[in-house]
């Protein structure tokens, strides 16, 4: 295997096609969000990307049949136009190796004759949020404008410390080939999966690309979310409301 | 030396050869099998591999003469076809280690002209197991019919994670090259090695590749390795009788 | 994008161009004075390199527009001569990848016509210094008696364990291309910024230079700073007076 | 600066050389001992070796000039023979970089003519030894018996786990090369700096390669080793007693 190696399962003529990131990250924000791309809409395997950067591992799917470490890129029918999207369940495990990765990744949108793309992914807030918003990063101060009017918030010194990672390299790199990208980062705990979070930033994501797609899956698994989040914070109130008990006996 | 050199020691003709893998992992249950191969069966060794992936060491021998760190392949006669076994002390020190050695490991096989391969290891499940099961993952969904068929079981989500190092990497990379690997791992405790659990993996390959092997030096070992469980056992029940010893006569 | 990548603004001829380092360090003592001549004087950046060494991430201006990790170099317009001044946010994130980027700084010096350089920095003493001396190192003996003319002080063993990092390798690597190369650590605390600490490097540097800059900014900087020492300091004396008196109370 | 870059400063033809390999390890035994030949016999060095491999470093010497991390080779007239003598205050800083750069030392050895080599170090025993042996390791069996007759003790299992580092690799690569190199380890606590094992290292080799080195020098500092053990022990035993003292007075 090369380095970085590409595999072509599919070579179809994009519309005018937005590029789409959704690797792992905080919440899995970017992550849930493009898996839901690809559940709700009409999507077909183009490109798989293996590389020496990945975790040397196999994952095995519900019939025990293993699948070698990789990134994969997916057409998706958005009404007028197509999405690139990326997805996959690791990262680089290197710095440079972030580098190499981002590098073939858009050497593929281009490929393609991406021109705009959108790097999704998550901001630790520290602290559930019940109504997230969507924070933004451009590669052009030019876009600012237009991502406002759909309810981006650009908000000085955030994130703190910049982006990280592949989504912050696709700005970064992205701006350098000449193409324009932005991350949409959706206000998060950090502690949870959190599809609430997704569904904002694709609902940001629909209007600035505008094509439409169904939310219930994604509300279902909010509505879990919270749930599972209910009992966990009750079970603490009442571990805690017994340690003050304690502290009352024995004082 | 060669980022990665191989040594050539021989060049038989293998009969239908599978290649059987047995490098350091979970309670060394690969490792003990393949070793317990080369004890018992006719074998002459024919690649060695040295690599700066490799720790950078010499292992001694009781004669104080030294080795340098190196993987290890030997045709081993196993009746009506041959293995190519692979095995050896080390793994790789880096992610991307795994991958290239893995990858030569593979050349290596595909020399020999082998089209199907098992890779040996042990699945922890952090206590003592008194009769280990031998659980499965494939390449390709065909093999598992056959695999059940010499009790070999298959269970959604697990192992959980999948499987890292060279074994996982015999399945994904020997999957991208059309070879059909499985990986056969005993369960074992984790914590010990664990002969008990070598045999166990090992009874299963004979009847999937159809050859016969002795057990009794395995299970002279799994025997000693019981004896001195048990000791661990008595001496940290006598150590707990102790403690509640003492909080009775202080409370 | 190449492992190391240069990115040319602007090819002026610098007139006996001196190369001057700041990039991030203890206490920040280089980046400091470096972003003062920037501020202070008239310059042009020339050249912008990026690199896999660098941390995979973009930094966000106040409007949120993403910039790649990068260094810096720029033509500065320091009176009779040039200063070629190399700065930015990030250092390699491997010990080879220290090597291959000085290298890269070195080369391009080298373009411009350089033979003197200065890396500025700071060396921790880990208390405050209410006046700092600036200490030296050089490549070349004969460098030492010009230095110690303009108050830079050379103190056996002193930094201890040498000099780590672009500025130890500017000097190591420089001497070896048969560049004139000093190192100018002003003492600080090594707890906190020191814009004190950055002016003493600057007024030696001037001297050796011979070059005029104004140090208002940096000296209304340095005021601030003590304000906040001076804050902490009351702030911790008052905890240790209570503490004192909960140890009378209890005693 | 190449990756591994050699610089030349001497090419004299060598007698019969040995090489003798010094470099940083446990209780500096093989450091200190080849620094004492470089004392006590007339040397000149020939090659220094730079290498992003190193620490990204300089050293400073007595008068604050920089000097780039790097390994050094010297030929030092030991009667007879000529040994090329390997020493310098860094080793690799990755596990690849270890195979690397002895392959380079090695390549230089055979430049040399090199046929035999003795890397020196200690073994660490967790407690101070009042008369060290030295204990042997070789490439060839046949070499056991000249070493045994100068008193290199060759014990099963010892050192447990092999040898790390490019003492080992200096054993098995040069094997692989058809060099005999032998390591030659004085028995050390691991604590403290031993000029003593360093000493008697040196007696064995003084014996193998049949040359003569007067001890005056290592044998003070084997005194002012044995001082300051002396006055650490006795402030060890004080705070000891003033422990028991306390625990009567308040039991």
């Amino acid at each position: 295997m090369e380095d970085i190696e590409v595999e072509t399962l599919a070579d179809p003529d994009l519309r005018d096609p937005v590029l789409v990131e959704g690797l792992p990250g905080v919440g899995h924000v970017g992550k849930l969000a493009v898996e839901h791309l690809l559940e709700e809409l009409d999507s077909e395997p183009v490109r798989y990307i293996y590389a020496d950067e990945f975790p040397p591992q196999v994952t095995l799917n519900d019939d025990s049949v293993a699948q070698l470490a990789r990134a994969e890129f997916h057409a998706v029918d958005a009404g007028d136009r197509d999405l690139l999207v990326l997805t996959g369940d690791h990262q680089a495990q290197t710095n440079s190796g972030h580098y190499h990765l981002t590098d073939a990744f858009l050497d593929i949108a281009e490929e393609f004759g991406v021109e705009e793309g959108y790097a999704l992914g998550g901001v630790p807030t520290g602290e559930l949020v019940d109504e997230p918003s969507v924070l933004g990063a451009v590669t052009d101060e030019d876009d600012v404008e237009r991502l406002e009017a759909v309810d981006v918030e650009f908000r000085e010194d955030e994130p703190a410390g910049g982006i990280v990672g592949v989504s912050g390299l696709l700005l970064g790199l992205g701006e350098r080939r000449g193409l324009s990208v932005a991350c949409l980062m959706g206000e998060t705990s950090g502690y949870l999966v959190d599809p609430q979070s997704a569904q904002v930033v694709l609902e940001v994501l629909q209007d600035v690309i505008d094509f439409e797609v169904g939310f219930e899956s994604l509300e279902e698994r909010a509505e879990e979310m919270k749930e599972v989040v209910g009992k966990i914070q009750e079970m603490q109130s009442q571990q805690q409301g017994m340690n003050d008990d304690d502290l009352r006996y024995i004082g």
